[in-house]
Formats: C-alpha cells, sequence, structure tokens
C-alpha cells in the first residue's frame, strides 16, 4: 500500500502515480463536477455517441433487417455477455446480456429452485436490494418455497437439507460490505444447496471470481461501473455443468433451439443462449459494447487497488471528523463505495450536490459514495470531503430548497 | 375505395394523391430499396438519430444521474405508454412501455389467470407467434393450467366454465389474417373469461379500440410498423377497471409503490405503473419515443385506406399471376401484409433482396411482405410485383447463392 493522503497536495502526488490516470480520458465527464454517483449511473464513455449513431444510421437507417446477420446483431447478448463475463471471472460461453436485473433475477431463481425439487426453502438477504427480494418473494410464491431471510455473513445459521438455493448480492447496496464470496459458496455447496451472486455493486470495481468460486448463477447490471447507460441491459451467468440441466421460466422464442423453425412447442437452445429471451434491445446493447471498450487494457487488480486507496481515503478523513461510516474499515471486507451515517443526510446529499460533489442519499439516513476507479481521481476523492466538512461546519445543508424531495435521487 | 390499379403510371397517379405522402420525408430510407420488411423492422424515423444523440451526450454525458428527474427519464415508461397507447384507442395511464413481447406476455397471462383462480385453462392459438405459444405453455405450467389450443375463429367451440384466458395475436403473422376482435372479446367476456390481445402486428398499422373492445390486457412489440428499432421496447395494456386488482408476478422494485423507500416487502404501485419492472432502458425508450412522432397528424382511417389499397393491389397482381395467397382477399380480414406461397419460397425471397425487394422468409414457404403505410408507396408496390413476375419467370432464384440460408432472415 502506498502512504496515506493527509493533504491535497498528497492526493495530487496520488494521480501523478495514478496507473490508472490514462483511463479517465475514455470518459466525458461535466468540468466543475466530481462525479461519486458512478455505482448508480456510471458516466459517459466517450466511444459510446459514434458507435450509437453508426449503429442507428448506417446499420439500421441502410443496412435495415440485413443488420440481423450482417451487422451481427443476432450475436450481441453473446459478444456483450462475454465481455462482461471477462470482467467477473467468467470463462466464454456463460453469460448472456438483455433484460433488467429483475428479469434475470427471476430467470436465475426459478431456474436454480427447478433443479432442487425435493427442496422448499429460498434463502435471501433482508438487506438485500429491493428487487432480489421481491423477485425471491414472487418465486417463492409461484414454485411452493418459504423465504428465509438471514445477513449472507450468518448464512450457515439457516443452510440445511431444505435449503434449495441461496441469493445474495455480492456487495451490499447500502453500506458496501463486500461478503466473502468462495466462502459463502462453499458452505452452501456443502448443504447441497446452489448459489446466485447478484453482483450488481461488483462488475467493473471488484475483481470477482464466479468460475473459481463455483458460482452456480449470478446477475448484475451495467449501469453502474461497467458504464453503459441509463437502463443498459443486465446480464446472466449460468455455470456451464449445469447449463444444459436449466429449466427456465421466460421461454421467449429467441431461447429456443431453431427459433425460425417457428415451432409450437418450445425446445431449448444449448448452452447460455437459452437465456436469451425476445428481440436483443440493439441500440442499448451497442452502447454497453463500446463503454465496455474503456476497461481494455486495464488490469482489475490496479481497478482494486486504486478503488481500495480512494475510499481509504475516505474513511481515514470521516474518522478524523468524528463522522460515522457504515462501510467497513477493512479493505478486505470493502467493495468500491463509502456510506456515511448523517443526520439531515438527505439534505447534506443535496447541498453537495449544489456544490458539485454528486452522490446519493439512501433512506433514511446515508450519505452513499461511489468510486469508479477508471475516472475518479485522488483530488476528487479529497475535494469531496473538504466539500463535505465546509457543507457541514457551515451548516448549508440548512438552507430550504436542499429539502425539496424530488420522486428519484 | 379508388379505381384499382392496373398500370405503373396508375400507381405513380396513386401516390400523387396520396394523402399520406407527407409521411415519407420523415423517414431515412436507402435509395434503390423496396423496403417491404416493415413489420419485422420498421425503417429510420429521420428524428431517431439527433435525440438519441441528445440523450447520450447531454442528458447521460453532463447531467448525468440528475437526468431521471430533469430529463424525464424517469416518466417514459409512462409517457412513451401513453403515445402508444393512443394509436390502439387506449386512453392514458393504462400503457406502460419497457421489456420484450416475451416479458409482458408473461406478466399479462398470469396477472389476469390468477383474476379466474377457480377456472384451470388457458387458451391459445396454435399458429399464434411461437413466443405467445412458449410463454402460454411455461405460464401454464407454474399455475397449473392447462393449455388449449384453437383458432381465433373457432373459439366459441372451446369456450366454456373451465377456461380462465383467451389470449390470441389479433393478425396471424404468417398469413395476415385479421380476427374480429369485438366479436372474440365479446364471447370470451359472455364465457366469463379475460381476453389477452398481442397487437404486434397492428399497432401503427391497423386502427383498432382497445377501450372500446373491452380488452382486460394487451401487449405488443415497437419495432414493426412503430419504427422503434430493432428490440425496441414492448408495452403492455391493463384495462383500467382492472388495475387495482392485478397481481402481476414481475415484482420488479420500479413496480413498487414507493420504490426509494428501499422496503423489504412489495407493495405494488397504483394504477398501470406497478408494471413497471427494472430500471427503464432510456436510450431505447428515448428512439422510440423520436419514432413516433413519425404519427404526428397522421389519421389511422387514412393509414388503413392505404394499407387496404397496397395490399389489394399486390394481391390483385398476384391473383392475374396466378399465385397463391394465405392472406385473406376480404380487406376486413386483412391485416397490412400479404403471404404468397411458393415453392422454393426462401430462394425467391432472397433473389428478390438481391433485386432491391427486401421481404422476408416465413417457413416452410412463405413470402412475406409488409406495407407500412407512412413510406410504402404505390410504385413500391408495383415494382415488387414487376421483380417477382420477372425472378419467377426468368428463374433467377435458381441462383445457387439464393440457397445459402443465414442464420436470421
Amino acid at each position: 500500500m502506498s502512504d496515506p493522503i493527509t493533504s491535497r497536495a498528497d492526493a495530487e502526488a496520488a494521480d501523478a502515480a495514478d496507473v490508472l490516470a490514462f483511463a479517465r480520458s475514455r470518459f466525458v465527464l461535466p468540468s466543475g463536477v466530481c462525479y461519486l454517483d458512478g455505482n448508480s449511473l456510471g458516466a459517459l464513455p466517450a466511444a459510446v455517441s459514434a458507435a450509437v449513431v453508426d449503429t442507428v444510421t448506417r446499420e439500421w437507417g441502410t443496412d435495415l433487417i440485413g443488420s440481423w446477420n450482417t451487422n451481427g446483431w443476432w450475436t450481441m447478448p453473446t459478444t456483450v455477455g462475454d465481455r462482461i463475463g471477462a470482467l467477473v471471472g467468467a470463462a466464454p460461453g456463460q453469460v448472456i446480456c438483455g433484460d433488467s436485473t429483475s428479469i434475470q433475477l427471476f430467470q436465475s431463481l426459478v431456474a436454480l429452485a427447478r433443479m432442487r425439487p425435493e427442496r422448499r426453502v429460498l434463502v435471501t438477504d433482508g438487506a438485500n436490494f429491493p428487487t432480489d427480494q421481491y423477485l425471491a418473494d414472487s418465486v417463492g410464491r409461484l414454485l411452493g418455497l418459504d423465504v428465509v431471510r438471514v445477513s449472507p455473513g450468518e448464512v450457515t445459521g439457516v443452510l440445511g437439507p431444505e435449503v434449495a438455493l441461496v441469493s445474495f448480492s455480492a456487495v451490499d447496496y447500502r453500506t458496501g460490505e463486500l461478503w466473502d464470496a468462495p466462502a459463502i459458496t462453499s458452505a452452501v455447496h456443502d448443504a447441497g444447496a446452489l448459489m446466485l451472486w447478484d453482483l450488481a455493486h461488483v462488475a467493473g470495481a471488484v475483481p470477482f471470481a464466479l468460475d473459481d468460486v463455483g458460482a452456480d448463477a449470478a446477475v448484475g447490471c451495467s449501469y453502474k461501473y461497467l458504464n453503459g447507460g441509463p437502463g443498459a441491459p443486465a446480464w446472466i451467468y449460468l455455470a456451464r455443468r449445469h447449463q444444459e440441466a436449466l429449466d427456465l421460466p421466460l421461454t421467449g422464442w429467441l431461447g429456443a433451439a431453431a427459433p425460425f423453425d417457428l415451432a409450437s412447442s418450445y425446445r431449448p437452445a444449448g448452452g447460455a443462449e437459452r437465456a436469451r429471451i425476445g428481440t436483443p434491445p440493439v441500440l442499448s446493447l451497442r452502447a454497453l459494447d463500446a463503454a465496455l471498450s474503456a476497461f481494455d487494457d486495464v488490469d482489475l487488480a490496479d481497478v482494486r487497488a486504486k478503488s481500495l486507496a480512494l475510499t481509504s481515503l475516505v474513511l481515514e478523513r470521516a474518522a478524523a471528523l468524528g463522522l460515522e461510516s457504515v462501510t467497513p474499515r477493512d479493505p478486505a471486507r470493502r467493495g468500491s463505495q463509502v456510506s456515511l451515517r448523517l443526520p439531515h443526510a438527505y439534505e447534506v446529499t443535496q447541498a453537495l450536490i449544489a456544490r458539485g460533489v454528486v452522490g446519493d442519499f439512501r433512506a433514511p439516513d446515508l450519505l452513499r459514495w461511489g468510486f469508479a476507479p477508471l475516472y475518479v481521481r485522488y483530488v476528487d476523492a479529497w475535494d469531496a470531503m473538504a466539500t463535505l466538512e465546509s457543507v457541514l461546519e457551515t451548516e448549508a445543508w440548512r438552507d430550504p430548497s436542499y429539502a425539496n424531495r424530488a420522486p428519484v435521487t
């Protein structure tokens, strides 16, 4: 580890020495903004605009329907899926890109539960992201399973012969806690159950080894640290060893073995392609494909090192200011975010945004900052803390305009 | 009806008199192409490119996360949904745009079946588009329903106290037959069952009155006659009278009443918004929103009249050439396409494409042409038939290169 950063000059020196500094030029960032919300919506990669324009004007406008073959539209769910797979430790042929995380959760929860038909319990985390919990409840109801909630760190207490599958997020969206995926997966398997990981807050920021960990399935979004754009397609990982046995519920025609036979009864495609559902969202897939080029020649170990250095800087400054963090200080237990528990966290978040420090608020009392190492600099982290200190010291957050809650934050 | 078109000069005169002629300039069309595949992928509306660039560069690139509020991202599933609703006879507040047709089928099939829990039969059409049949089978299995297949024209033969719901496409994707939606819906309701219409081959080409017909739910895609682009978001219509009772299975967090309360248990939003699932695909929604402006100031009665005139022209020329059509000659029973049954239909389709007449092949023996009245001219229909006549007369389709089947057609 490098020396602690205790001044803005230290931060500038760390940026000058940053092996990932080259990556920032791959993004378009507004001036005067310190963007710490890449764990909600990643910044715009510079390559996206031209790629989307080409897809719209040339591929769609000129080549029209023929583009399904000639411009690779047909294979995008697998080609883009494999690019994402490379960032989460999945060998090719196991990741399909498309739909939303909610849909991919539904697909994988049902498919895994059907592999353990004699077991009647589905385990999730009561602090899991809402959509993970809601889909677990819906699947439990459809399949007649009991849904049990437990923190990932305490999963061994509920494992037993009744548990069919366990569905956790590898990083807690609220606290930023990184769970011990290898140990948890191993314990779940030892109990004869299957393991589904949600990597929404992992992909692109924290190295993960899906194949090595032995995950049975995984899902994630691509609009956070993968920078695929607002509502970018999600993805699903189906471990190769299970693929031929997987019985997926969302039997869209493009998951069929021979879609253009136009048969009346469904016969699934071989391999992960059975996880295709409807016609793929080509414009969004192209934007994401271009966005992923921001990771070309990037070593995820460097990403992880910088992520931890940025979050350490913030945690140390926060501790010096006497602020409470809900994010673990142990680097091994931390994702790529810092969440501070503050009185009036909503108003403070708004006051910071008004001063160009963009993070988000998570009810009831958290200021949440995400650190995307490809474009967030050490001086950004430093300046964000200096701005926070100023907003708290001057009580600038008391401005009544900061209390007007917009429908979405 | 205007006089029959029996020469290219007649076709040119019809174009000169066409009240919809202004609409063609709203599209970007490659020169030398007669595009009759708008029932598979609609042509590019001229407004799309600038709208998408603005969304990428300004809204995403500059305004970043704030765009969910300031640029209307949050409300796009409903604002775009209402625009589609206006084209299919749905008053505002009943259509949500997003996901794929397969997903929307799953949502609506489960929700409708749950409204008739004491009935155990789901009716679909054995000639329905594959994804409609596959999802019906999947839902039948999940809910323990028997799936019965019958042609829409013969539905009364299977209606009875066991039928929970009926799911048909209003226009047959293969033959182009338009079913009598008011009569079928009425018969289904008389039997105490619920009616789901798939309007994939209707929206934008054939007027439809969802509210007046009394449909309980409907779905459709937006990449055919709505010209939303490859893999554009689908849509779901949920009749207002059912909305508060609908129990949807895909309980994504954005369908919850208060998503940012981040609660552990799902409580559905009021109204149609409970059909929202995951984070909406903003780039695709913006492309579709811009595409729909091609319908501004367009009277759907004019669209229907031109559609029938174009397909009549083709059917009459085909009859004169002794070709077999599977599309009804009765205008009241016809959508906006003509499907001709031909020996070597695959090779003929390829030979036509090579000559700039772009249609598609549907197994085993159909040449399928769709007529999008906003941009297809009478001379296009005339020239397409002249080219077909030439390809058949000269047996140009025998060129061996036309037999090489691409994976997608």
